[in-house]
């Protein structure tokens, strides 16, 4: 039956869904289930001390300008701060290719608005992160998936792709949401060579790369399409790089940023504008005031400690619990890995299975825009200590052999 | 020329302006310039003292919580304090009913997200607040304005205009934005009657109702709505009311409010995942220790009386100051007040002169959805001090005779 108000949705709430982690995580609140459902970083290493000091500091020193409005693109030293971090950027960007957001889900609801036309197609990767999914779906994007391995997306598949027709590519390059993985050098090249070869964008999402505990570290797929273009003096090319505070200060502060051309940051501001005028001068002052002069730095440095210990234990005691038929992914960093199960099984099936046994994880069917992964899993190694991880891992492990056995697998 | 970018940009950011009074405010920045042109509250009686308390507070007792992600509609201590405002409310609210956004602003682009198909026909007085314009052209809107007088919105062109069809009426009842205005008890009933009647849902967007410094307070007309349909278990009716705590609190936290229907809150946090995930669970942890147990009730006291001195100052002036042929709105609450000048004057051009005397203003054209308005101009009487307010209006004076010379009138 039509109520009142469903008569009065836009045509778009149809194409609105509740993100089926949010759902999910609701059973894994209780206590008692240890969740390696959820994407949140670990809060033993959450600067709290500091935070406290930044906000005495900034109140005290900024008096009411913290807690007046601020302008849209705003707070300049955040800004500045940003455009000169040394390891990040070997181009030349200025504040005016700046632009703070209320987290990252901001910029993606910000350039879906600006972008995107109903029915425009988007190159993601297969499986990808469901912020994405559920920002563009109200715009009306359709999502053109690319199979992806251990090394990201696989570019083979580009070229067919991008003669089809496409308004931009969205990538994590590093230690992607769902499955961990990284794209590597030579894709980040190819990928770089068809965008431009195409006039496509590429928006660049980086949320998780400055936690690499393992290997070295990869350029920045902005950097390199900067390089390539050879055109040192400002910062050109057609990457929009996103990135956040949510992984290396607090998410609860919401703020990230986007990195872009001037014309594409000025577009986002008048977007921002009509969303929410503004970020949080408070916030912004107070991370800036926690971050500068060299804290971040140094910060990183514990979170990329206690995140590999943390991967270390997770793929530990897989490889001791889990059927041979199991495998999963070795991030080098981030918060997540991906689990494929043989064929028969569907995760689905086993999560019921999983929080009766007080586990929980991410059926991988959620990250797949249009379909599959059925029988695979995001599990987050970042936010439980290393004996729940244990624990946890084994009563997972335990309810994939019975469902093995159930499947005739004994 | 077409550059890369510009044909890329999806077709409704040619509906995207800039707001001109954030253009006109870079004209206001200088120090030496009086501006009654933004709309921000004194930052004198921001209460930094128990910012700093509660953010210390918050920060040991809630500890890493404060910092890490949140739910969408969020933080219940906030959404139940919310639900219970004595003053506000006389209807059974619970916090199903509300919604926690990042400032009102966000509230009207996820109205606009959930509501407004492309060509749906928004009333809106005649003017209106600029934000409500920005955040819903972003959707292809239309608006159609019904005209005002000092008693609001003129309730007897409403029927006329809800007969060829209309998506919601948007309405600030109180001591208005722009004009000052606060609609009569008389005309909230007709509204409500001809909503019903038509079948169409009132945004009702206060952010001042809590700032009256004279006269009698009038129902909200969301409660009005839901006595007169008797129904007095529940939450119900056709109105989504909006209010934030950025005038009695801060601003820069964005901490807004809608209360709704459980159905339009649903659908609400389904937009709000997408575009933000959540609102900063710092803030509200910190909100809601600054205002709770009676802080608020007795903090918007001191600013009733703050904002009741300039504005007497701003009208004592005009009246000294002011040619005869120049007249004002008498706000009895709120931060703005709406001069009207003899009709041969162009406040546009006003403006210019006036940055030279060093005073600013908001021409009033820029709050008409489909033109007017131009020998009109909206002053802000709650961020300069007293004495400022004086040298100011002297200042505005002078530019107006100056103009009336020109024009003939001497």
């Amino acid at each position: 039956m039509q109520t009142f108000w469903d008569y009065r949705f836009a045509q778009r709430t149809q194409r609105m869904k509740s993100s089926a982690i949010r759902e999910l995580l609701k059973f894994a609140e209780n206590s008692d289930v240890i969740s390696f459902a959820g994407g949140m970083p670990a809060p033993e290493v959450f600067p709290i001390k500091e935070f406290q000091e930044a906000c005495l500091r900034v109140l005290s020193n900024n008096g009411p300008a913290s807690l007046q409005y601020g302008s849209t693109d705003d707070y300049v030293p955040l800004r500045e701060m940003i455009a000169r971090h040394p390891v990040r950027y070997g181009i030349n960007v200025t504040i005016d290719n700046i632009l703070i957001t209320s987290g990252s889900q901001q910029a993606l609801d910000l350039l879906g608005k600006i972008f995107i036309n109903r029915g425009d197609r988007i190159l993601v990767e297969s499986p990808t992160y469901v912020g994405a999914i559920q920002a563009w779906n109200a715009y009306g994007a359709e999502f053109v998936p690319i199979p992806m391995d251990e090394n990201g997306m696989i570019t083979d598949f580009l070229e067919d792709r991008l003669r089809a027709g496409v308004k931009f590519i969205y990538v994590l390059p590093n230690f992607q949401n769902p499955t961990g993985s990284t794209l590597s050098y030579e894709r980040r090249l190819k990928l770089i060579e068809m965008a431009d070869k195409y006039g496509v964008p590429i928006i660049e999402d980086d949320p998780y790369g400055q936690l690499r505990f393992e290997g070295e570290n990869l350029p920045v797929i902005e950097v390199l399409d900067s390089q390539t273009r050879l055109q040192k003096d400002c910062y050109s090319g057609n990457v929009i790089y996103l990135s956040t505070f949510s992984k290396t200060l607090a998410p609860g502060i919401r703020l990230a940023w986007v990195v872009a051309p001037p014309e594409v940051i000025n577009k986002l501001i008048l977007a921002k504008q009509g969303a929410d005028l503004h970020t949080s001068t408070f916030n912004q002052i107070v991370a800036y005031e926690v971050a500068h002069g060299g804290f971040l730095y140094e910060h990183v440095k514990i979170i990329r400690k206690v995140y590999k210990e943390r991967r270390d234990v997770m793929i530990d005691t897989l490889q001791e619990h889990m059927p041979e038929n199991v495998s999963w992914t070795h991030p080098q960093g981030g918060l997540f890995l991906w689990i494929t199960l043989p064929d028969c099984l569907d995760a689905q099936d086993l999560f019921d299975d999983a929080v009766k046994e007080k586990v929980a994880f991410v059926p991988g069917s959620s990250f797949f825009a249009e379909g599959g992964g059925h029988n695979t899993m995001r599990l987050n190694f970042s936010n439980a200590v290393p004996e729940k991880i244990n624990e946890g891992i084994a009563r997972l492990s335990k309810v994939v052999k019975n469902h093995l056995v159930k499947n005739g697998h004994s």
